[in-house]
This record gives structure tokens, sequence and C-alpha cells, in this order.
């Protein structure tokens, strides 16, 4: 069996479509951004661009999904791409020639996916790749996504379910694909008292992926993942969201905090607890509801520098939600500040040296052995943070250099490292 | 409006197909039992023939559904009776045929359906009596049965879902049905958090049997109805089940004496909080676990006389669950225990005098003003049970003859009403 | 035994302390308020004066309690007066000068409580009216009260438990008490999983009350009580609190709607679901909070009025929760409004015609035979509100006088009822 | 600020009276165990003699409490031994001449307390070190533990309550205490909607070590501790439980597993998940339930081998339960299995490889870098476990040798680690 880890020795970094797309990301803005990310992003580390929810909708718009809509689906109930909305994946060639331009720019191709069977395979009763069992034997009846109407859920046991896992991702890895979100599949306690667990879909996935012979990282979603299911997917998958959907709210990244100090422990290379996509630059420029509608992150600066510095430290995967061809020079900044970055890649995880309802200190190693130390004011007040260098682990007698990870300034410290912070602002800072 | 309440002054009585013919009751045994209804039974109050789930389904065997199976529905989306099962209904005739004979013996026609539209009419998105709307648009695309595939519910307040109950319930009121079993709606928190609840439906079905111009008595299912609910089924059905599905066991049984003593204030005329059918006699003919299989009732003697005098007394609606046509002496004599029944019908409903986890007395009084007393031992082990008249709100001074309802003899009270009960047995007094 | 219901064949009718006092009322303010309602409110009904929580606390304030205080308790654990408040009390008199003088009035007199045993008998362990067993022996030691330090919950079945009880109801026997109010016992889910539940509290309670020679109304606080209990309390109790503590908030009044419309069923002579206490005038003149001291009920006229017009048709118990001696016209209108508390007294009680989230109506039959509805707008805007006569039960064909109870007025309907409502306005008719 | 981690740099090992004393352990009890560690353990890593609960309660017997007993305490509200139990103690000398002898053998002393301030302080209103406040002043009045009568919790922020934990832990590091066991603290969920939460106590707690002058383990009780605390776990204690108390029960064990499996990411130096004590040999000598009393461990020996192999691999404190004067040779063989004890000491935390509802297989490295391996059949069956070298990292080509380390018996590796084991056995392997 090969080794699932491999594939994800640092958290991946890369782009994600939704945030910007939706559910109605087309060719055209799948392979821009991937320019723009091989021009301006890859000497950094980022490298996955990945093809968000519903690529087989032909009609899909913005944000909100056609319930029941008419899916493309080849002979064996396996979805294919619109060609609609992807024009190269016309006569059965899939998402391959889009796969095939990305890697020629040496950059990594992914793709969503929701757990289950097409419902309108099941209601049609069409075949699978396994002889004698057709769509209606899989399908877990009861099974189904509360947000969206594409799919059932496969019953593990059922004769047909692993091969109609395994057909899927031999079609994946017949189009090279190399990262899949499978969505609707880390938080399915969708019934009360005997609740559905979509943990053997976990393992159906993990088998089908070990026998596709291609390695894919594997990343599930939605969150919250139950932090009592770590070991489990620490055993199956590569990374897993740790809440719900992430966008530009403070209380949302106010909570990622907690949710950081629920899970740090479980990083390891092959395994990353996900904070989820970066809600920066431009975003929902498909929306239809105009209070969301193509707007800037409603992050404020301080805000931004906040995510990005907790995201780097907990070591989370990053995925860039904006349309980047309009970053402006501001987000193009964070996401190419190489201290943090590099902190992400190569540093070891760091932990919460403090952590309440008013501030947060997270520390940790760079590769280079150096303490790299995060001081956060989440609070509502401007706010003194301050820690003294025992508490860090270093020795208080000797002479360091500090050097602030944003500004680049460099400063010598005393026996406390101290800043004096605004509302929602950080500090992060590299101790030599 | 018409009076909902006019159309179940008592509490209804009848036969349901469900616990001997399970999904896969057939028109000759519907016949057969309601012949069997007629000269054996009507003269006691008993009058509804009720045809329990999946009369659209050709291939329904036995107790378990076969799911996603293709069901009989006409150019509305509106299930009709499977030709294969129900021969009279063939060319469209529906259940007409079947209502005539049954009322032509004197006796009044139910049938069963599931809220909501047929998951088959959604996928294939077919019309509606409705101009412009088809299947799709009026389906609640989450909300789904757990334990049956047949349909999704109708969200209130699109276009075509009031019109949709209301077509359906003009093609019942074509066929002369007297009584409609809903199910999958009197209790339906099937998501946490966030529970659908399917009050909306329940007020869409009563408009449709008001707007049908043919009175109809509306049963709720499965319990347990929330007992938080009561005013809003008041003001719409005529019988709610208080509990889940109730089989020949002893647990259920004594239970049902807790949820009697939690809704016992909400009967009234047009209003009846529902036990649930009478396991009696032979039952599940047709189920395929040979666990269960075509067996005489579990139930003792003394739990069956428990049961019949507990639902009596409670004034609950009455349904043979036994194939009739095989009842033995003794469950024949149940159901034809003039005094209990008359009791269920015209008496007023009796009250817990006494109530805890060893014994239950109910006293209430009969349409003649006697006082009706049932003592009920629902320890395990023999009991002595007494109650004084004074707490029977009868004087103590008097001489009262009692009246055994179950073997007719008469004795003569002191000032107690006293019985030694074996475990699960019970003992029911006329006063006079 | 006694039948429990004889002394409240209708809903209670009096004044409490607390709204206005808090845990500190004293002798003075109790006798003047009845001195007030014999001359003011006698002859429409109210009779009731009944002393609040904690009149054992010598050095009680305001609304917040002295965790811990020292309270007065006889040498058999009972709790006493303290003589610093109410000095009739003293050298072991208890309440009997005061309910003298307030049954010299021609009213009657009712006493607060906690259930359970003094937690300072306790951990003194002091000797209880019961040969060989002292207080520690009876303490439920994990029964404590959520919100008040005074008390240990008594354990059933202990040796010398069901004696203290009877010791405590032979005093306020002693003492001539009509009426008491038992606390923390309607809702007492103070702990998960394994809830302790006052069921055999209240049931011991009864047994006391049975056994103590005189006759008083047995009044279970705070609510929710849960609604599955209901058969329990009408056959241990004479009126429970359906919701916390009620204050004059239009979210806690609105809520009031969904309470009644829960419970209405269960109303009965000796039984009655109670709204709480009226929280109009002038109300918490001993708090010590700023936010909430001493001020004039917060509700709208409008508001009062709906609240009047919703417990009296409900046939809620009615407590005045006011100063009444401080009493503008306005409010003494509405505790002299015959109609609607001739209503209360004797009338059938009304039930819910409609209901939703924005409007109700509730319609009963009057002691005459005439109905009277209660159009109720609990939405934020100005609505109308219609009702069929039909829907009410009478003929469409007559014609009907109808007197609205507020202002008196006449008018001749038509086939409908209408009336155009302010937001959380209501209109109450009589029609003749 | 001392470093919390410094004084558990490995899992803490020792013996608790609890399991074989319960609330009623004395001075002799505690020395004679002692000296049996010394004699036949120490050398193995053995080292904490540990006095659990109750040692103030001079009428303690077997291990059920008696409700609100008096305890010793002295002129500060702190609690003190009883010299009945203790006679060392007498004359305010506390544990400091038990500690004294236990240190001359080599070992290390602990201690158990309750969170809190003795209830029979606060309703005496007794002084506490610190000038103006008694112990009314800092009780949080609703904190009460369910299962001891003993305490009030403190509440955080009042004048005094961190002085009254300093004053404790001064007193304990006057009696050169080394590792205090807190009870009722590591899960307070006591009370539902607004739960306490005990997250402030053992902040006090860990500042009042941190300010004793005195290093000491702080290991917290009972569990199940919240995943979601693990981080403020993991930054102030050393030790805390992952279940509520373990017996010797298979369904305990097994559920251990599960338990191990959401924990195992957060085992570092200072920082250990908890399986609680060892039920091994002779335990419940004061047991007065006839059901439990003075017994053998219940637990076969391939349980005991099991559960032995589990603490060992997850590294779990190791709590002795046993009378150790009375253990038999196996008992004694599982105590001093140095490969297994050394694993716990030195290894690098085993990781669960595979884990269902039937098996279970951790693998760890060694301090010499040897993989160790535990296969461990957890179903009711007879079963043949195996994994592949490479499933364990290893190479698949190199021929390895293997160990038992409950046989020692070596053997010569294939491919696969295999071993065909009874249900509820074990086997561990060292693999070189």
């Amino acid at each position: 069996m090969p080794d699932k880890n491999n594939c994800a020795p640092r958290p991946p970094m890369g782009w994600n479509s939704w945030d910007c797309y939706g559910a109605a990301v087309n060719e055209e803005q799948l392979l821009g951004n991937a320019e723009y990310m091989r021009d301006y992003l890859k000497d950094y580390g980022w490298e996955y661009v990945v093809c968000d929810i519903q690529w087989s909708e032909p009609t899909a718009v913005g944000y909100a999904y056609n319930n029941f809509a008419q899916l493309y689906m080849d002979e064996y109930s396996r979805l294919i791409p619109s060609p609609e909305r992807f024009p190269s994946s016309a006569d059965g060639k899939g998402f391959k020639p889009i796969a095939d331009k990305i890697h020629a720019m040496g950059l990594k191709f992914g793709i969503h996916i929701m757990r289950g069977i097409p419902r309108q395979a099941v209601h049609r009763n069409t075949a699978i790749k396994c002889e004698g069992v057709t769509a209606r034997d899989i399908a877990q009846q009861y099974s189904i996504c509360p947000w969206n109407t594409d799919m059932y859920g496969i019953e593990y046991g059922r004769k047909g379910a692993q091969e109609y896992y395994d057909s899927i991702f031999q079609l994946y890895a017949s189009w090279d694909v190399d990262y899949v979100k499978v969505d609707d599949i880390a938080n399915t306690e969708h019934f009360p008292n005997n609740p559905y667990s979509a943990a053997k879909e976990i393992e159906m996935i993990r088998k089908a992926i070990d026998n596709c012979g291609r390695e894919m990282v594997l990343s599930l979603s939605p969150g919250p993942a139950p932090v009592a299911n770590a070991g489990h997917l620490c055993r199956n998958a590569n990374m897993w969201r740790m809440t719900g959907d992430f966008w530009d709210r403070w209380d949302a990244l106010k909570k990622m905090f907690y949710k950081c100090d629920e899970w740090y422990a479980w990083r390891a290379p092959g395994c990353w607890p996900d904070c989820d996509m970066l809600p920066l630059g431009r975003i929902q420029l498909t929306e239809t509801d105009p209070k969301y509608k193509d707007r800037v992150t409603r992050f404020t600066k301080d805000e931004q520098k906040t995510m990005m510095a907790l995201w780097c430290l907990f070591r989370s995967p990053l995925m860039i939600g904006a349309e980047m061809r309009l970053n402006d020079e501001f987000t193009l900044s964070l996401l190419t500040n190489r201290d943090l970055l590099d902190y992400n890649r190569f540093g070891e995880g760091a932990v919460p040296v403090r952590f309440n309802d008013k501030e947060a200190i997270w520390a940790g190693k760079d590769a280079d052995g150096n303490t790299v130390v995060g001081l956060f004011n989440i609070s509502e007040e401007e706010k003194e943070i301050t820690v003294s260098l025992a508490d860090l682990g270093l020795l208080a007698k000797k002479v360091y250099e500090a050097t602030d990870l944003f500004t680049k300034e460099k400063s010598v410290l005393g026996a406390d490292v101290t800043a004096v912070l605004a509302p929602h602002a950080c500090c992060v800072l590299r101790i030599q």
C-alpha cells in the first residue's frame, strides 16, 4: 500500500475557485489564474490550482445551486465536466487537457467532488463499472447532503460500492489529477439519534486512491470535522476542515484561534488540519445576491495579516480565494511574504503559549532553529501583549535580535517580547 | 370553511392492513377483511377499512421497502394504485371500485399516503396540476423521510405547492375516500439544529381537504407527535400518533400508559390522540424476516385485555391489526366486548386517578353516568390495587354494585375498589 | 383523603410581593397592600395576599440573595419569619398574627417556600420532628437550587423525609396559611444525563397538605414545568408555572401565547396552568440595580391590555405584581375590569381558534353562554384580523351584537368579526 | 515562571490507594506499600506513592462517602489529615512525617484533593489566609461536585480566591508533597445550558503551584476531560484523565482504545493524557458492598496483558491499584516487565496504525530506534491480525528479528507481522 503521507509532506498551497467563482467557474478562469500563479507565486511555494464544486452542471450561475439540475455523466454513472463551461473536456477528454496545460506551467491540478453517486443515476438506475450492479444497488437511500441535491451517499459493504469509488478515481487518475477535495464528508452528522457517519466512505475513498496508481492529495470538507475523529482522519486523509465555510468576518477569524487550539497537536507530515481558504482580494465575482456580490474582502489590513500569520504559524494548508488577476499590491504582498510562507512550509508547527479570549501567543522554531513568535490581539481594544523570553524557552540572559516578519524591521530584545497592538492586529517576530 | 371535527365525533374504529400485510396488501385481502367486518364487527361500531402504505408499488413484498422502486403515477405526478395488486383500479379508475364495494357493505374506506411528491416525479420533472409549474419546483430538496425513499416534502409558499395537495385530495374525493392516514408528518425532526418541521404541510393538507368537497378523517403518523404541538394538531387533524410504531411487546404497552398520561387532556370530539393499531390475532403474514413472520400476537391474554382496556378508557382510535379472517375466539371476544367499546364510543374520556411505575388507575363516566374504573398492574409482580370510592368521587356511604367488563361478574362494593392482579393484568369495573 | 381540587375551583386571584419588593418585603408592606385589596379589589374576586421568598432572612435587601445567609429556624429545623422584618412573628408566633389580620379583612393569606431543608440545618446537623433522625439524614446531598443557597432537597424514602414535610405544613396550618407557593420544584432539570427530578418532593408535599388538616392552595414554581408532566401536576398541585419568571418585556408576553397554546387543554377546576404574576404599575421598588430599580411597568397600555386579556381568556391564576398603593388610574381600571375578570372566574376556558406568529384568536363562552372572542395582533405591524362567525361556531345568519370588553362600546356584527389592530394590541368582544 | 513540564518529563509511575482502600486508607497501608515499592519495583521506574481522597475524614470506611461528614481543618479553612488515620500528622505536622519516610526510601509522595473550599468552612464562615475575607466570600455557591459533599468550588476573580489556593499549596509545599491529584475538575459539566467550567480553577491551581516554591506534578480527575480543552490542559497540567473511573471490566478496557485514538497526538514531555489506575491484583479491600468487596481483579490474564501493553505503548501515566503486598507472581511479573515499562518511559509514543471495532495495531520506536508493535484483538472471536512491514515503515526486503515482550520468544519475520490471537488478547513485538 502506498504511503498516503508522501504527497503532502508540507501543507498544500494553491488556489481554489470557490471564493471568487462559486459553482460557476470555467476553463478560462481556471487557466487564467494558473498563469498568474506561474508568473507571480510559484516561486513562493504555491502550486495547486483547484476547480471547485459542480463542474458537471451546465447551468450553474453563482453560489446557489439549481436543485435537481441535470449533470453530465458518463456511461458508468460518473460525473464529467460540462463542455459548455470546460470546452476542452468535450469528446470524453474530461479534465485531461486542462491538467496538461497546468502541469506544463509547473503547477498541479485539483478537483472537487461530492461523496456518493449522482441521484440522477439512482433514479434512472444506470450502470456502474461493476457487472450486475446498478446505481440503485449501492446508493445509501437516506444519506443526502443537507445543502446540495446532486448525490446519494454510498453504502459500505454493498457489492459495487468500492468498485464505484475505484472507478471514479481511475477516471481522475486518467486525467492526471493531483488533488481531490471531497465534500459533504468531514462532518455528516445530519440525522439525530442514529446519525449516519461518512467514516466508511472516507475509507473507501482512501482505498480507491491507493488503488488508482497515482498519488493524490485527499482533502475533506466541510468542517467542523469532529476532533474525536482525529485519529481516523490522520490515517486516511491529508487535510480536513476544522470549521464550516470560512468567510471574511472577524467572528469567524477569532473562532479560528479556538479551533487551532483544539487541533494543533494533530499536525504531521501528510496530515494537516485545515483553516480553509483565504478570502482575500476580489471575491464572489459571480455572486447574484447583491449583499455579497463581487467585493473586495471585508477584512481590514490588520485582519488580513492576522489571518496570514495564524494560518502560517499553525501550518494550515493555504488556498487563495481571490480572483488573483485582480490582486492589488497589498494582497500580492501578503501572498509573497517569503518569511511567513517559509515558516508554513518548513517551520515546526508553532504552539499556543498563551490563549484566552483577549490574546493569543503562538511560538515555534523555523527551519533554521530560530524562534518565531506571533502576538495576536483578538480583543476589541488596543492592548499591550507581553511574554517573557523564558516562557518562550529562551535564555533570559542572552541578547536577541528580532525581525518583524511583516515590516522587516529589526530590534533588540530585553527580557520580554512585547507589542502594543490595535484590536484584531498582530505582530510576528523572528528572534535570532 | 367546513368544521373538520364533524367527521370524527367519536374515536374512529376500523381495520388497517399494515400489521398483517405490510407494504404488500392487495384487493382481495382488503375486501375479504371488509366482508368480515360487515359480518362480525360492524354492529359494534367498527367501520373503517384502511389500505396502508405503498399501494402504488407493484413489487412490494413484505415489510421492507424496495428503495427507489418505480411507482404508478398519473399525468399530474399523483400516485395511483398498482393494477397488479388492485386489479379494479386499472384504466384510471383508482380506488373508486373498491370504495364502492366497501360503501355497499355499510362501511367506510381509508387510504394511506406519504406527505410530499414522488421523488421520481422530481427527478423526471413531470407536470403537476398547476400551469407553468413542474414537480421540481415544489419539492423541498432536503426534506426526505428517514425510512422510505418514495417522496420529497413540499415547500410551503412555492407556487404550485397548495395546488399539488389540492390535486391529490380532489383525486381521493373522486374515489370517495373517507379517511386519509398521512405518514412521515407527525414527527419530522430529522435534522438537528435546524430541524425541518412538517407543520406547514399539515396546514396545506388541512386546506386541501377543506377544499375538496368531501369530509375525510385526517390521521397523522408516525409519532411521537411532540406534545408541544398539541394545539396545532387539534386545529388541523382528527387523530395523531403519540408514539412510534406500536407492536406486541410489553415495554411498548407499558410505555403507552406514560403517553396516555401525557396526552389525556387533549381528547375532544374531532381530536383524538392515537395509541396506534391493535396487534392482535394473526399478524405479519407477509413478513419475510423469519423472526417475525406470520405469527399470533406475542401478547398474553392478560396483556391483550390490558391493551383493549387502556385504549377504550383513554378513548383512542381503534384500528385492528389482525388478518381478521383468521381470528380465534378470544380475539373476536375482545373485538366484540360491547361494554368496553361503548365506553370508547360514548363515555367521557377517563383520567388517571393514580399513576406510577407499578400501577395505574383510570376512571371516568360512561354514557349512562356510571363510573367505570380500570385497575392496571403494570409491575412485574402480583399486586393488590386499591382505591377508595371517595377518590373516585363517589359517596362512601352508598352501596354500589360493580360489573367486571371482561367477565361480566357482579359484586357489591365496600368503601374501596380493590383487585389482586397478576403482572400485566387489569380489571375494569362499571360501578352502579 | 381530602379532594385537593376543592380549594381552587377557579383560578386563584391575588397579590404577590415579589414583583415590587423582591426578597425584602416586610409586615407593613404586606398589610398595607392587603388593606388596599380589601378597599378596592376584593369585590372583583381578588382575595390572596402572598408573601414571597426569604421571609426568614433578616438581611435581605432587594432581588439578589445573600449567599449562605443565616436564616431564622426553629428547634425542628423549620424556617420561621425574621422578626426584624415581621415584628408580629416574634416569640414563636410565626405568621399567625399577620394571617389573622388578613383574614379579618375577608382575604386569604399565602406564603412562599423553597422545597427542601435548610443547608444550615444540614451542616449543623440539627434535629427534625422525627425521633432519631437529624437534618443530615434526609437531605439529598446533590440536590441544590441553581439560583439560591438556602436549601438541600429532601430524599424521598429516607426515614424522616415525609415527617419533615409534614412538620412544616403542620406549622403553616397552625399559622392559618391558605396558599403555599413552593419554589425550585416545577422545573428541576439541573443535572444533565441523570437529572434529579422533584416529582417525589411534589408528592411528599401533596401528602403533607392532605395530612395537615387545613386546605391550602398548592402553587409550584418556577417554570417551565415540562408539559410531559402535566398529568402528575394535575394529580398533585393546584397551579404551576408554564414559563420562567415573567417580566414586563414584549418577547416574554409574545412567548406566553405559545405556552398557552401548549397547555390550554390542561385547565380544570383545581388545576391551573399559571402565566405568572402581572408586572403592572409600580414594580421593583427595592431593586438595587439602577437598570431595573423602582419603575413603572415597561409594558405599553396596549401590551397591558393584551396581557390582561390573554390571562383572563386563558383562565390563568392572576397575581398582581404592583405596589398597589401606588396604582395609577389606568392600572386600577385593568384590575377592576369586571367583564374580563368574570370571564376568568366563571367562563369556560377559551381555546385558540387560530394561532401563528402574527396573530392569535382565542374564543370561549362566558357564564351566560355568550361567546367571548379575543383578537390579538402579536406582529410588529398594524394588522386587520378577521374571523368568521361560523369559525366561532355561531350561526352565520343571525344578527349578533358585540360589546368591547375594554371600551364597553357596542356594535352589530356581520358575517365576520374583524378588527384593525396596532402592533401588540388586542380587542376582546362579547357576542350576544 | 517555572516550567511546569520539568517535573514530568516521562509519564509518572507509582501507586495510588483508591483501588484497594477507597476513601479509608491509613498511614500503615501507605507506608507498607511504599516499602514494597522500594523493595520490588523502584528499580523499574515506579516512584510515586499517592494517598487518595478524604484523608481529612476520620470516619471514612470504604468507597461510599459519609455525606456532610465533619473534616479536619486548620484555622485557615485548609483540610489537614485525620490523626485517627494518620497518627504522625498530629500536632499540626500534617503529611510531613509520612513524606519524609517515603522520601527516605528514594520515592516520592502524592496527595489527592478536591477543588474548592470545604462546605463546612463556608457554612461556619471561617477565616482564610487573606485579610478581611472569609470562606463565604470566595465560595462559588452553585458549584458542587455531583458525587461528594465536601466542597464548594471557588469563584475566580473574587478577593481571596487565588490567595486560598496559594495557601493550600504553601501548606503542601511545607509537607514536601511531590504530586497533587486534583479531583472534580477535569470534567465539570454538571449544569445544562449554562455549564459551570472549572477552567479558571485549573488556572488558579497552576498559579498556586508555580508560586509555592516546590515542583509538583499536577494530575486532574476525573475524566472524560473534553478533548476540545486539550490545549488548555497542556498549558496548565501534567496529566489528565481521558475517561471516568476505570475498573476491571472489558467494556471499559475496550473503550480505552477509542480514547487513546482520540488523544494520542497530545502526549508530550510534561503533558500526559491518563488512562487511569491499573486495577490489578487484590483490590477493593475496604469495599462494603459484597458484590465488589476484596477481590482479585476480574480481568483475565490476557486482558491484564492487553491493559499493560496499551498503557505502555500509549505512554500513559501508570498508577498501580493493587494492595501490592498481596501481589501474586503474575501480577508482579506485569509490574516488572522491563521491556514494556522502558517503552513507557523512554519510547516514542506509539500511534494507531490501524483501528476499528475488531482490532487495533499500535506501533512506535523504542529508545534504541527499534520498532515496537502491539497487535490487539478487541473482538469477541479468535482472530488473525496481520500488518505488513511496509505499513510499519520498515523495508520489506530486509530480514528482521522479532522479540515478544511478554514471552521473550524470538522469531524471524517475513513480509508481514502476524499473530493469531484469542479474544481480548494481544501480542507485542520488538522488531530488530
